[in-house]
């Protein structure tokens, strides 16, 4: 919460000064991405296209790319058939219980490393990556195929990193990216997008003992700047559209080498809520 | 979490579309904000400033001000000078074994209707608002005496409402208003900034049921459109500047009277974390 509890997030992370001034714009409509897709060499395809249409798409440094795991996981093969899949006994009562697809069930507790909670049709774990969410980030909707859910990538950082290198080599550019999904959280309705993981800039922003501008100690601690690019970007891009790939400029960006399960996923350890 | 669970959030919220570009532009330092200020006159007299130098900051309908809550509870007279507080001894207790100061903490539990998590010097509650957060909102950093603390707007709804109302009568002009302020989040680090209140839309986006444009069914249900425009608000204003006003353009504003303490917040009896 606002105030971490001792041990706090991992330090090193500079503050980086706000610019006065956020854009993020949607790249123009995305093909579908298939297993095997290149997403370095189709979003620099969709960036040429956009900026012919929109001089602001034209990337400078800073920029961020935020990229929606659903592409993602398409292109890394993250898919699992589940006529493929056969429920265990407990996902089955699971299913049966609330009206939800047993097999579905099946995948989402070998995506958990630990169930949160289970209980009223809603299942809340920690992935294998550290992160708590519904279902595990097992995704049934906005597939090609009704029996097609997608898993979370293996290894979210090492998919932001693999992008970066590929817009690098096709842009001449070297520009951060960000892997972003919808997550839900406890006590308030609604979805959000959150990173899943990082690569070119570090995703917290540690204010911790400095005094802001007035000489005055400042109100945060540590924000968390990446999350924040994340839902910049879902309100320029919604839901409704076929655009999984959004331009951020302008986000104060902390140096560093960044990650986001070793940075922003809270250790087991340090967190009050299970 | 991204499934609600049975009931859901209230229903009739018609989904908006992304407009494929948001801008976020902090308006330029403001003045220290003081009890029984008119926030709709401040920010008026800032927009127009800030227009002369970027014609951006010049307001259109379907823009956003967001403000933060420290200023609003600032012109709401929401201070408390610990030097008349005395502390219970629960308070007095927690203190000393986490090394914070009572009075502080007598505060926070008198601005919570129930105590989430005590524990490790961390307090988290749910206010009387409904509000889930750390030390019931209570801020002690940034006030301009070490004693002072700022409360929460005690209806942070009618704290936009009321800005909107101000803005409206000086600019001639109707703009949607969110007063925000920066939570943390259970199994990630960092704060995020989220909306207390709003007025002049509805703050989740409702997209159950709908299919989008390609005729597949929505990846997400419900958007929290409101929090997600404060943590772009924030991203473009920072925390090291005297920038507590930011606007937002481009944001897919779900049309109707919205409330967070009606909308947002999750009643206890659907909340799965306690």
């Amino acid at each position: 919460m606002t105030v971490p509890p001792a041990g706090g997030p991992p330090p090193g992370t500079p503050p980086a000064a706000a610019t006065g001034r956020l854009l993020a714009i949607a790249l123009p409509p995305f093909p579908d991405v298939l297993p095997g897709d290149d997403l370095g060499a189709l979003i620099a395809d969709a960036l040429r296209a956009g900026a012919a249409a929109d001089a602001d798409l034209a990337p400078r440094r800073g920029d961020v790319l935020v990229v929606t795991q659903k592409i993602v996981s398409k292109a890394e093969g993250r898919v699992v058939d589940l006529r493929t899949v056969r429920p265990r006994p407990e996902a089955l009562a699971f299913a049966e219980r609330w009206g939800r697809d047993p097999r579905q069930v099946e995948v989402v507790l070998r995506e958990s490393a630990r169930v949160v909670r289970m209980e009223r049709g809603v299942i809340v774990s920690r992935t294998h990556h550290g992160f708590v969410c519904a279902n595990a980030g097992v995704d049934a909707s906005n597939t090609d195929a009704p029996d097609l859910v997608t898993l979370l990538p293996d290894d979210p950082d090492a998919s932001a990193a693999r992008i970066r290198a590929g817009l690098a080599e096709r842009l001449g550019l070297d520009l951060a990216v960000v892997v972003a999904d919808s997550f839900g959280r406890p006590w308030r309705w609604g979805i959000t997008d959150v990173a899943l993981g990082v690569s070119g800039f570090a995703p917290l922003a540690d204010f911790r003992g400095l005094v802001d501008t007035a000489g005055r100690p400042m109100h945060a601690t540590v924000v968390a700047v990446a999350d924040e690019i994340c839902a910049a970007a879902e309100l320029a891009a919604g839901k409704t559209s076929r655009r999984p790939v959004v331009l951020v400029r302008g986000a104060p960006l902390p140096s560093g080498d960044g990650s986001i399960t070793r940075d922003v996923v809270m250790p087991e350890a340090f967190d009050l809520f299970g």
